[in-house]
C-alpha cells in the first residue's frame, strides 16, 4: 500500500504536508501522569475496542504496544512525525494505533489520553479533518470524553483546551528564509493566532528550510474557523515564497548552486541527513521554478522529492533494512535511494 | 594544428609533461641588462634570421615582439608555461619565437639572450632534447655562442653555467602529497642533484597537486647524464604515486569524493580556476585507478583531462574568446569547456 506522502498533493512546490491533531481525554480515568500502569493498559484496551469496527476502506489499523517502539523502530516514527519524541522515551502503558498508509496515528497515553493525528500530502487540511473526525466519532461513540459544555474538550495542558485541535502544515520556504523574511513572518503569524515551529515541532530548528505553521488558539473558535484561518494564511505564504524563489533564481550563482546540488545528489556515494536536506532544498527550487533545463530533468517533479523527506531518516533506513546500520551504511543507502528517485 | 599537449604521452596518469630548456648567450653582445634597446633589437633580428630556414616539418615558427605580449595574450603564455612571468613584465627589445603547436618557444632577451624551450606530452625528455638541440644547432650555425672550453655555455646566472640545460617534468602527485611524503621526497631529490618546485616554477605553490621536478646541476655533467638521472628518478616517483593512489582509493570516503568531483565537473555552471584544479586532481585519480564504474565513465582517459590544464586558465579563456572576460564569464566558459570534454 502506498504511504500517504506518496500520494500527489496540492501546492507541492511549497506545501509538503497538512496535519490535524485532536487531543482527547476520557472522563473515567485520571489524566496521564496520575494513572497506574493497570489503568493505562485498561484505557489502551478501551481505545482499541472502540476502533475495532471502524471502516477506513482498505487502510487497516495496527495496534502497537509502547514496548514495541524501541530502537530504530521508534526513532523512525519520530523522524516521520508519527509520534512525539516523548512518546517513545517510556513505552509503559502506551499504545500506538497506526494505519497502513501511516496517515492515521493515534498516540494513547501520551500527554493526553488520546491524540488522534491525520496527515495528508500537500495543502489539504479538510480531508485530514474529515478522517480525524471519523475516528473521533468512533471513539466518542463507545467511550466518554472529558468534555465541559463551557470549555469544550478538557486537556492535560490548558493550551489545548477547547477544540483540542492543532491544525498544521509543513512548508518548504527556503527563499523566504534566505531573504531573511521569517522573523517578520513569525511576528505576523503570532498576531493572527498562528505559530511557526522548526521541522520537528516546538523548540526544534528548521532543517532543509522546512517549517511547521499551526493554529495556536483552541478556545473560543470552531475547528472550521481555525482551519480556514490557517489555510488562508498558508495560501498567502505560498505566493510569497514563489515570488521570492523567482527572484532568487535570477542569480547565475544560484542557478550554478542548483545544478551542483543535482550533480552531488546524482553521483555522491554517501550523503548525510544534514547534507541531504541542504541539497534537496535548493534542488527543489530548481525543479519548481523550471531552472533545470535539458532532457534529463524533464521527468523530475517536486512531489517525488517531497516523498524522499520521509524515506531517508537514519532510523527509517534501519527500519527499511531491518537492522542497525552504521553511519557509513546509512549515508550510502541514503545516496542510493536518492539516486533511484532521480532515475525514475 | 593540434597543440603539443593534445598528443598522447607516456605515463599520462602521473606525468603531465616533459620540458627541456637551454640557456644560451651570444658572445658579441653584453649580457641582458647591460644592452641598449638597439642592441636588443639587433640581437632579436639575428636570432630570427638564424631560424628562418630551419625545417620543423609542418610546425612553423612565429616571431612575436615583446610589445605584442601584453594583457591576456601575455598572461595566457605564462599560464601555459610558454614564457616566464618576468618576460611579459617589460616587452622592450624582447622577442618570442613560438611554434604553431606551442611545443617550441624561444624567449629572446629574457635573463639570458636566448632561452630555448621544448615541451612534450607525458614522460618524453629525449624527444624534447632532440628538438631543442636541432634549434640550438641552427642558431649556433649562424651566431656565436658565449662558450668557454672549461666552463661550457656562459649564462647570466651561474646556476645555469655549463650545459645551460634545465630538464624538467610536471608531475601530478596528489596521493604522495596527501600522504605527507613530499618533504622527504624533496630532501631526497636535493641529494640527487634534482629539485622540486610548485606548478608555476620557483617559489610558486603547487596547484592541483602539480609539481615540477628538474635537474639542479649544469656543471660537470653531460646533457644525457642529467636527463638520464631525472628520468630514472621520475620513473620511481611514478611507481610510488601509483602505489599511494591505490591505497587512497580503498577508502569509501575517497571514492565518494571522486564521484562528487565528477558530479560537480559535469553539472556546475561556473567553476573557478582554483576549484577546477582541486576537482580535476581527485577526479583524475578516479579515472587512472578505475574507480569510476558504469558506462558513462568508460570513455574517460587521463590524457583528455591533462589537456584541460592548458585550456582553462583565465587569460587563456580570454585569448580563446578574443576579448577580456569578467570573472563570472571566465568561470562559466571554464565549466562549459570541462563539460564538453566530459561529453566527448
Amino acid at each position: 500500500m502506498v504511504k500517504w506522502y506518496e500520494k500527489p498533493g496540492s501546492e507541492p512546490d511549497v506545501v509538503i504536508s497538512s496535519r490535524i491533531r485532536l487531543a482527547r481525554n476520557l472522563s473515567n480515568y485520571p489524566f496521564y501522569g496520575h494513572m497506574t500502569e493497570e489503568q493505562m493498559n485498561r484505557l489502551a484496551g478501551d481505545v482499541k475496542a472502540s476502533l475495532e469496527n471502524i471502516n477506513l476502506g482498505d487502510n487497516s489499523l495496527s495496534f502497537l504496544s509502547g514496548d514495541e517502539l524501541t530502537g530504530y523502530r521508534g526513532m523512525s516514527l519520530v523522524e516521520n512525525h508519527i509520534v512525539s519524541p516523548d512518546f517513545i522515551q517510556d513505552g509503559t502503558g502506551r499504545m500506538l494505533v497506526l494505519s497502513q498508509d501511516e496517515s492515521i496515528s493515534i498516540m494513547v497515553n501520551e500527554e493526553d489520553h488520546i491524540r488522534i493525528q491525520v496527515m495528508t500530502s500537500g495543502l489539504d487540511l479538510d480531508s485530514a479533518l474529515e478522517v480525524a473526525s471519523k475516528i473521533d466519532d468512533a471513539i466518542d461513540a463507545s467511550l466518554n470524553y472529558a468534555f465541559d459544555s463551557q470549555l469544550g474538550f478538557l486537556t492535560a495542558c490548558p493550551s489545548n483546551l477547547g477544540t483540542g485541535l492543532r491544525a498544521s502544515v509543513m512548508l518548504h520556504i527556503p527563499a523566504l528564509e534566505k531573504a531573511g523574511s521569517l522573523n517578520r513572518l513569525s511576528g505576523t503569524l503570532s498576531k493572527l493566532g498562528l505559530t511557526m515551529r522548526g521541522t520537528y515541532g516546538e523548540g526544534t530548528k528548521a532543517v532543509g528550510s522546512l517549517y511547521q505553521i499551526s493554529n495556536q488558539i483552541t478556545l473560543g473558535i470552531s475547528e472550521e474557523q481555525a482551519i480556514k484561518n490557517l489555510r488562508e494564511i498558508v495560501s498567502q505564504i505560498v505566493e510569497k515564497e514563489r515570488e521570492a524563489q523567482k527572484a532568487l533564481v535570477t542569480s547565475a550563482r544560484f542557478q550554478d548552486r542548483i545544478y551542483r546540488c543535482f550533480g552531488t545528489l546524482k553521483y555522491a556515494k554517501m550523503i548525510s541527513t544534514e547534507e541531504f536536506f541542504e541539497l534537496i532544498s535548493d534542488f527543489q527550487i530548481g525543479i519548481s521554478r523550471g531552472i533545470l533545463t535539458g532532457s534529463e530533468f524533464q521527468r523530475l517533479s517536486p512531489e517525488r522529492f517531497n516523498c524522499l523527506l520521509f524515506q531517508i531518516g537514519g532510523a527509517t533506513l534501519c527500519q527499511k533494512e531491518g537492522r542497525d546500520l552504521t553511519a557509513e551504511e546509512r549515508d550510502e543507502l541514503r545516496a542510493k535511494i536518492v539516486q533511484e528517485a532521480l532515475k525514475e
